[in-house]
């Protein structure tokens, strides 16, 4: 479905921390790395290496954090799309640890815009997504966002 | 003053991507770099070698970006105490790029919560705040917080 | 076979740097989680929750590098076993892009050593290797190694 | 003096992993961090925003480890100019804790190529050292080689 996207991916070693987890900043990756991967399922490219040149900064970012991932726990990240503006997209995720009990052990959220370089000024400007984009990318429907929002 | 702390960084080369910005993960590097120098400034511990083992994972953390870092360039974070409860702090952020123009490129907030491990199940549990850091960090005057949120 | 491993992987945005290529430092990264899917294939496993604290710390590392990598690319790395002693075991590791072309655009190699931690003085000492290890880990016959060596 | 730097660094939180030591992937982002404020030191710009795309890729990387860093050590990278050829530099770097031992923690080797970026074609070649680079930078004398290459 062209408004959510699932993905699997198990801690690398060098992700933990002292405190034998996760570095809460590598959340940030993973939901960057569902993002880019839910792009890829939709036929969408991003920095492709001709043409001019489009980016996708993040403009607003946040994550809440239940219980600790360890090295080698296996997790699903799920991406939805929880609003589609002109010239942004935002992110509702859901991460969940894949042992018996499927405990969701994060939630994120993500605000990215479409911007075009500058080349001459080095400069990025904000401006309408790009038509592909807006025209995969659907809006998760409100039921489903309220069921990934409640799921313990 | 116990209740801010202003730090220093220049962006590495490994810290920038594709786009020729700072990764925004790296911003929660920057909070939490912060984060430890205030509590060196005091005069507080984190993570002491010896004794019982006392954490601080992040439960909530959040950060906008208004404009790019790049490589090479100077910034301030500047982190206030916005909140104190009796087993977590709430630090609020502004990050700021030192040229002429001193523009904020950045602000976040972070909550931190102390736990202690146990060793022998592997968890952690939510603990009063360490007496130290409770007598030393100090929350934010209104007016304070107030200006730092509306600072451009 | 137990003495050689090969794993796939794609280029994350977040290990690009403003270069538009992957950072070098990742091509540790990408070794290291490559040597522990070769573990979890044998069904070996390092820093087990329970038990006595065993760690592999790495004593010697290297890499060079022919070509880069760049985001979205996907690339192998084949791990060798390439030499086994007491307390220690040398990895050699040929990167490949996974293009037409099956381009090497790396070799590295890795030293790492079982160490045993002493929680009450917080220092590693090299032990021999675990029972399991040794018993599961082979050296790659020198032909192979030699065929490796030469790959372009 | 042009063919040496010492710069003192402070380990992050996020750069320790679950084994309570610094990772070792960040032995190399502290030895390019140490050449680039080697680069400033001397008044030499890499990665200038305006001007044709030079860029100065790794081409062999090496490290051996002799006693950890841990969260919050202070430690200095001190770096020698090795060998300079026409298109490329190579680096020696010593790690040394800042306690009252001076512990020598790592040694590390580094070459660097200076590269053109044809931005047509996304390739990188090989270019002659920039002149400014080549007048400043120094190669270090035996004996403070051997010397460094001696330290305990």
């Amino acid at each position: 479905m062209p408004y959510e996207f699932t993905r699997e991916r198990r801690v690398a070693f060098a992700e933990t921390d002292l405190a034998g987890i996760v570095h809460f900043s590598n959340y940030f990756r993973y939901m960057e790395e569902t993002e880019h991967a839910f792009y890829r399922s939709l036929g969408l490219r991003i920095h492709p290496s001709e043409g001019p040149g489009v980016g996708w900064p993040r403009v607003d970012v946040q994550c809440d954090f239940r219980a600790p991932l360890r090295f080698d726990d296996v997790f699903e990240v799920r991406l939805l799309v929880r609003e589609k503006r002109r010239k942004s997209v935002t992110y509702a995720a859901v991460f969940r640890k894949l042992d018996g009990a499927r405990t969701v052990v994060a939630r994120g959220a993500m605000t990215v815009v479409s911007v075009a370089f500058d080349p001459s000024t080095g400069t990025m400007n904000a401006v309408s997504l790009p038509s592909d984009f807006d025209a995969r990318l659907e809006v998760a429907p409100d039921d489903v966002l309220a069921a990934a929002h409640a799921e313990r």
